[in-house]
């Protein structure tokens, strides 16, 4: 399998993980997943992320879902694993059965309890140093889930001092300055290194703008992001926003802490891509209110898109 | 001056503080502001709250700021002025200085480290109680900002307790099953309070198809705000959405937390609604690329609300 | 196995896991460990808890420990495992090793980011249900580490409805006030749990009068926790305060965050009771000025208590 | 009245502020409260601090504290007031009134929202900067109370950048490494301004011999931080212990957040120095339960003193 590198670019699906609606593994979901996936374009896969559920995983089952990913994306793109974990050995043990797996690479976010600068550097670079030097890794920059507010300066030490830094998931909010601060470093000699941006593509024209090199979201529709990624590639800053705009009342409904992947499950799931809306507990279920707004937003965003064409 | 009341509805809008660009206080925009924001049919006000950069004034210029509102509102509607403090009597004085000054009402948020529901109930009887019976006041509830969590019970228990609880500021996230929840009990038989919600506006037409009232939030573009829920309230439920959709770009981007006030300002002191754009120190500042964003996101949003009529 | 129950007294010490100074598991110390533990009059054990260094291992490590330390033991004493996770299936997973292996029930801290008394309510008892109806559990408390604050009513509703909660780890701070609280509600027909105390020892005597049960810690001289709980329940609160009184010095130098557990395990090293004072990184080292200070308090201590006798 | 300078040494007191049943301000019992610290060997009060109640306070009271508390000490020593405001604006009212009224410096803790190096050094850069050349300031580090965690080298940036930064108030936890650092950087070159400790006199001994050069803290017997001074500067470290020893048990006692204030109230008004041991709303109440375990150890520790001698 190749390896993940400073060059990746477009959009790496954040996937969910499918349930049945007992709470036990769909993996029968995970092979037209894929198949979805790959065929609206995306340029790799993220899995064991914290929209995969992979906390309510035990270890035999967050292995079979890495296994079956693997056998369906059958190396056609690359697939990069989670393996955020309260400590390193944990991190190390689910590093080496991902890359093993096949992974292209792995994610790593900080503990919330990580403060001061040097710290959390040091927290990432002794996560490179149990890495090894054969397993690239994405940074995961998101202190509205992390609790880590993590300085531009700070990501900068990381990429000068551990070459396996390959990637950052940027969703710092505000972040935008934070892309451009990280560009104007590179531009003056620090290695660049590939930024994909989360926020559920909330912010994905102004972020390719500014130096991305695309998304690592996990939307209902992808598609939305593979145009969008294409259009900022081709110059076509117009096209990109019309598509973007056509889809941000549901983007901004998927938002939601707390519901937004339920929403992306049931909207998945109506679509045919996985068999069932089910979050595994404790997760939220949605009310009828919420299903009708949703119908409604399809509704609107159909009509939307057919009038673009 | 009426008081403010469980009847309240439409739009309040959360006005900022102009600044000159030195940090001194800019008086003189806030007639211009003021004027402004009733003839885009502004309900009420709201005053002195987050985003009206209250903890950086002084007392004295606090009191200013009240008079200079109050001066130019001349009671042709309610203004609502925030008391949140760390201290009861702080807490009062200033709810004193208020009321004195011509508000309708106040309004509070709970300080950063409470916590357990019995705890944030008693902190708001507590406030009701050093308001007196002569001040209606309005809870509000905004986890992302006050970092406290308040159940749908314990609002339910202050507004069975606290006569003057007439309004809740709904800003929790997600929380449109906490408006149905509590509509749901006011059918039920519980006192119907008022719910203007916040979020910059970006859930205002699902939170008013719940139960809110309106909206109680900042956007640049308050005419948006007005218009949506005028439309709902007429029932014509897909006006609205074509109005709120077309405003969608910007609302998103003014909503990037550490940001927002300044893009907020931004465009108010394009429009020429307040004399300049300066925040006062600790604040964000706008860079080139910001405002690139800004003009292209204003002039598509120009672009289509020429379409809309 | 000896299944733990509401009768549970005494102290349960919480083990700490030894590691040689390559960061590798040092079983070989654990029998010794062990051995000194019940020597000194241990009633139980507790293992893979915060101070146990548990986050630190992976699987296959925590299972050699626990199974170390349930050979060691022989059925002699009770032994408690933590089995907090952040899900469900891991939670369970851990769970069902540990009862397999022979633990006597399991501990649970809340995660960090739950709030609301009905949301923690909830997750304990879905924890509960989790575990099953053969796997006492112990309710752990303690908001400094977890950062979630546990009313009394929410303990009481657990303590109702989940016949498996059978003890409460102690650690709210302050928390004098709640020991009393509980106890009253037992008074007045709740079922009444065992309540056994952490803070390193810090409150014992008044914990123990407040009603508690016992502790559950860690201080490098368990045999002050033994006698302060056996003169306490001889009735000998003099003798119970002049022991304790001898150890506070130690013990609160023992209670700095972040660096205790480098203290306690430097102190265990040289009583000879774990091979090495090592912790597994990332962990804090002691400077050459902390241990003079330790050794400087060791003498101290040796001292007074040759006086007191 | 002389300003603060890097040369200040011994114990500031943090003193409470005295209030009647009722709540309403006690300034009565300031005189002889301030006149007891002198008696003890105070070398200076610190006013408005968090111990202070100071948020609690509306501005023409602690107007009014401040100005008895000057009357009463009638420039036998230095007075640092507490200044920690939302905003700039604020602060300086606060801190040019303080001086006014003859403070010889203010103290300035940072907003608990305050995160990344860079950030914290701005912030107390721009405090600086809107207090003056002419205002002396303690910069105060108290994780455990505002959630920022302070890193070494942003205090020792803010000391160059920074002449009026003139002493640490130190209460990072552990902190003991921390005090050793700052004095290896002013050995090295960097500018040495005084630290004096917080955390109740707990760990006072161990403080001043890592090169603390005093204490700023608030137990209810001064004479032990004053003691524990003066024979750790005669170099009877011996003694000092003994003394600290003794002490120990009610110092710790008096620890327990959340109810420490209303226990060092209590027994201030029990000896006499205050009028009463009320807290102001929203307050800890001691139940007769806390009040017993005090006397118990008040007695104690009676006994143990009278043994010393």
């Amino acid at each position: 399998m190749t390896k993940l590198t400073e060059a990746a670019t477009g959009v790496y699906v954040i996937a969910p993980t499918p349930f049945h609606d007992d709470g036990a593994l769909d993996t029968a979901s995970i092979d037209r997943m894929v198949d979805f996936y790959l065929s609206a374009g995306a340029d790799g896969l993220t899995i064991m992320g914290m929209m995969g559920e992979a906390e309510k995983l035990a270890t035999p089952e967050a292995e079979a879902v890495i296994a079956s990913v693997m056998k369906a994306v059958a190396g056609r793109v690359p697939v990069i694993v989670g393996v955020s974990a309260p400590g390193f050995a944990a991190m190390q043990a689910l590093a080496r059965s991902a890359m093993d797996a096949g992974a292209a690479g792995v994610m790593v976010a900080p503990p919330s309890t990580l403060r001061l600068d040097a710290r959390i550097r040091d927290y990432f670079l002794s996560a490179a140093a149990v890495l090894g030097p054969d397993t690239p890794f994405v940074l995961q920059d998101f202190p509205l889930a992390t609790g880590v507010q993590i300085a531009s300066e700070v990501i900068l030490d990381v990429v000068a001092q551990a070459p396996t830094c390959v990637m950052l998931k940027h969703e710092d909010w505000p972040g935008l300055g934070k892309i451009s601060a990280l560009r104007k470093a590179s531009d003056a000699g620090a290695r660049r290194i590939s930024i994909l941006c989360g926020n559920g593509g909330m912010f994905l024209p102004e972020e390719i703008a500014r130096g991305a090199d695309g998304a690592m979201t996990g939307f209902a529709f992808p598609e939305m992001l593979v145009g969008v990624c294409r259009h900022m590639a081709a110059g076509d800053a117009g096209r990109a926003r019309d598509l973007f705009d056509a889809y941000l009342p549901m983007a901004r409904y998927e938002s939601q802490p707390g519901l937004g992947l339920a929403i992306r499950k049931y909207v998945l799931a109506e679509r045919g891509i996985i068999g069932g809306a089910a979050l595994r507990k404790p997760g939220a279920r949605l009310s009828p209110a919420d299903i009708a707004e949703i119908e409604l937003l399809l509704a609107r965003q159909h009509q939307r898109l057919a009038a673009l064409t």
